[in-house]
């Protein structure tokens, strides 16, 4: 039997879009004498629905969907993914299921058992979990579906207390096939390829693996798709982060899998697959909301040069506008740095002043200051001021405007709101400052495109005289650390201080990381590239006292 | 047996203060004889707790903050809600709890069996469904003890399949205690009254129900407390949206409920609910972050009037402070009817006019705008430079600057991000405009304390000559319909249309809505007071094309 594994790129709730592609594909596959094109879990709608699925109108939309894909399945068969509907009474009203079409017809469907619900997931918000398992059979071949979650159970202290595939190895199943939905993060393909090889060990027969691949919104798709022979070793992969098709040989006898393809998997460094993610996060984000063209706020600091050089690769360098908005507390060098790297990336950049506008708002709140002491009033004033000219030209000529804040700062609050931490999408809100320098030294890893400058210089908001972030925060390494230990690891303070870190300093940040939760609650979506990205995986309350 | 129903407002994660509260309380119904005290769904620390609940040291401080609750326990006896550890290797960690101490220590938990994950709900994000259910015993008295979704399944339709009172029931309970978060909604006590009467029809023992009050960020929490007897009658009620302690006398033998208590529940009206939940969700948040001073753009339209009024109520006048921002384009009645308001009211007010801010963002511009026509561009510019100096006075002063948007701007989309839709809380976000209205006549049902002309003149965001609401949006009364139709009830264009929209209408209705998630994303917390509310209720794609 040979098998398609089809990593597509869908849009939410575009029906005609992903029905489209999954025939268009599934044609090309026939073409390659393929017997069964695999895709992704809820292909057919795109993956997370999210919310949509309450809607019986959008679900109606998918069975009619399903349906005309089914009629393209003559000579050929395809899993797609798509909701179902529970037809027991008791339960939740839907199923997240795989659809087995073949001669023309829905053949068989296998439902989802165990749902995920931490971190970026809602599944079991939506769908009733699978409680009864069987085999599908294809031309003779005993199919192991499951969809996702399903296969990663087999972990010490594992978070549910059914095993799927315990119960489908027990009807001698001849393959395994997973269509999932597996998000980015720069641990994941290590772990998704060491779950895939615990379960053929476990179950001793090859698996097909097929994930969806393209940003939704702040969710990355990498897609690496893959299929593994029963000794856990790989045949097979499609590539990351682009749409691709792999085909399988699988033979029943021998129970083997083989490949004519040629490419091999090489595992990049963390910090490419970060760039890489990031890339395909902007670009996606701009062409799936039908924007080409993006601006941001240029201060030849690190974060925006960074933002810059992304967004210039991920949507072409005439498309991305930089503004350099100096205020009288901007260093010469600063501007200078701006300038060098929007040229060195061939960016159309304009200058712009923001001391009229400040002194004006500054003016108008006089007769209330006073003669009260400069504070964080007017740094704020500032920050909002490049804001309100941003947005002003990303209004007038259809630019979608940049974050360009990052994680250490988004964690600790150390930035205005409604200034810059405005944007329709945040692109360094999941990176540490420490791993902004290994992304710009990545950046430069063949000539000097960020100038060097802008890297070793300390850095600085430049929003009063002199300032640098050390005034206000410990130095970017400590904090990191204290921040990652906190927020992936979930420590404690005393496990902090038992590790090493002054309690002081420990108190005082997580002070900081808990207080400012109701600032982040405004912010764009977050580019996801971690394993604990602020946004929708980190659901913290807004107000409340713990270790404050 | 004489039960406490202590009906508290928590702190999320300040165990010490809802400790000491929880003691405070066990020892004034200690004087009044009680023999058992009632206290909320997770009353330990505070719900919903979210992410917390993912660190251990989270676990542990309410693990010891239990114990020291027990430990007062002497001579009575109390039940408390708090997470406790599931023992078991497989499944999620935590149980949602609902824990009996008596003579010093913890005699007796009862895990939550039906974990919401709906809504606003994310409860099997954290827990693990009980699956063992037991009666547990208290001076001879068998009660059947249950967490709040646990008695909501006896509907059609049911959401779980298993139904924990009918398994409890086997063992004859004597009475049924359950203890609850059950946020506020307008129609909420409606359904709680008539789940808790149909859960005594069904089981033909007395009730025993303890909700949380106050407001934690955006979720409004009513209290509204209650026993019922055998034959589904209130017996005794909690005061809604205060702290409130009830106590009835439960005779065992003749299983009868039981009080001396002379308060009696009167059903408001919807207008009425939404204004105490408003004022409470205001007095709340401020309170819980430690602020005491509101600051608002008051421009003369209802929106904003409405706001002052409802947080001079909430907050003081005197700790109110309105400031009206008049562009080139506002009316002269406008400024007046601002005037009038924060005069009737006694709040603060100050006249700041965006004029020179606005032309000096507008001058610095123009080397780009050159000879465009005004547009958009321009009319958020106002929008922004409003923002600015309210959030320069907040900053300066110590303000939380209160947002006035209403639901059927937030819909829609018509709103200024980073303009009007600034905010550290929405008020009215979950207030259709049509609502607002009828809030408006509630306000002024004894006195004309919100100017008439606000009221009744056509409502205009006054950022272009002349312009009005209905120059881009259908008339209120035809949106608000429409709008609920949909988000309220999920329906499809299609029904719409059927029940006797205008499709053109109802297809550039339905594209706003879906198009501006966007924009909702960076709004502030909305104060929840509908079934459906944007915000953590409503999980949309940002980017999707479903009906687009």
């Amino acid at each position: 039997m040979r098998i398609a594994l089809a990593q597509l790129n869908y849009i939410i709730g575009d029906f005609d879009l992903n029905t489209a592609k999954i025939i268009e594909t599934i044609e090309k596959c026939k073409l390659q004498q393929a017997d069964i094109v695999v895709f992704a879990e809820l292909s057919v709608c795109g993956y997370p629905p999210r919310d949509f699925l309450e809607f019986d109108d959008f679900i109606q939309k998918s069975y009619k969907a399903v349906e005309t894909i089914a009629a393209h399945c003559k000579g050929i068969a395809a899993i797609v993914g798509a909701p179902s509907r529970n037809p027991d009474e008791k339960g939740k009203n839907l199923f997240n299921s795989a659809w087995l079409l073949a001669e023309g017809k829905v053949q068989a469907l296998a439902h989802k058992a165990l749902l995920p619900n931490y971190d970026i997931f809602d599944e079991y918000r939506y769908f009733e979990p699978n409680r009864s398992y069987n085999c599908i059979t294809y031309k003779g071949v005993k199919i192991a579906l499951t969809i996702c979650e399903d296969i990663w159970n087999l972990v010490d202290d594992p978070l549910y207390v059914t095993n799927p595939m315990d119960v489908l190895s027990l009807q001698a199943p001849d393959i395994m096939i997973n269509i999932a939905a597996s998000p980015f993060n720069y641990d994941q393909q290590t772990s998704r390829l060491e779950i895939l090889r615990v379960n053929t060990k476990q179950y001793k027969i090859p698996i097909v693996y097929v994930n969806q691949v393209g940003a939704q919104t702040e969710l990355l798709f990498d897609g690496n798709s893959c299929a593994l022979d029963s000794n856990g070793n790989t045949v097979a992969f499609c590539k990351a982060f682009e749409e691709d098709i792999s085909l399988v040989n699988f033979n029943l006898e021998k129970r083997s899998l083989t490949t004519e393809s040629r490419f091999k998997y090489e595992s990049p460094s963390k910090t490419a697959l970060i760039h890489d993610a990031l890339v395909m996060g902007i670009r996606d984000y701009f062409a799936k909301m039908g924007f080409s063209k993006a601006i941001l706020g240029l201060s030849g600091g690190i974060d925006s040069a960074l933002t810059l050089a992304l967004a210039a690769k991920a949507l072409g360098n005439e498309n991305v506008y930089a503004v350099l908005l100096p205020s009288e507390y901007s260093s010469g060098h600063s501007i200078e740095d701006a300038v060098a790297l929007a040229e060195n990336l061939g960016c159309k950049y304009d200058t712009i002043s923001i001391k009229d506008g400040y002194n004006s708002i500054l003016n108008s709140l006089q007769p209330y200051f006073k003669e009260l002491p400069f504070n964080v009033a007017e740094e704020n004033i500032q920050a909002r001021v490049r804001a309100v000219l941003l947005m002003g030209l990303a209004n007038k000529f259809g630019y979608i405007l940049l974050n360009t804040s990052n994680k250490s700062e988004a964690a600790v609050g150390y930035g205005t709101l409604y200034g810059d931490m405005c944007g329709g999408i945040s692109v360094l809100g999941d990176v540490y400052k420490t791993e902004v320098y290994e992304l710009a030294h990545y950046i430069n890893r063949e000539r000097e495109i960020i100038p060097l400058n802008s890297i070793v210089k300390p850095p600085s908001a430049e929003l009063r005289p002199g300032q640098k972030d050390s005034d206000s925060l410990p130095e970017y390494d400590i904090l990191d650390r204290i921040l990652y230990n906190y927020i992936e690891l979930r420590q404690s303070p005393a496990d902090l201080v038992a590790s090493g870190f002054d309690e002081a300093i420990v108190k005082r940040v997580l002070r900081m990381v808990n207080m400012n939760e109701w600032k982040r609650h405004q912010t764009p979506p977050i580019l996801r590239v971690s394993p604990k990205a602020f946004g929708q995986g980190r659901r913290m309350p807004i107000v409340g006292r713990y270790l404050s």
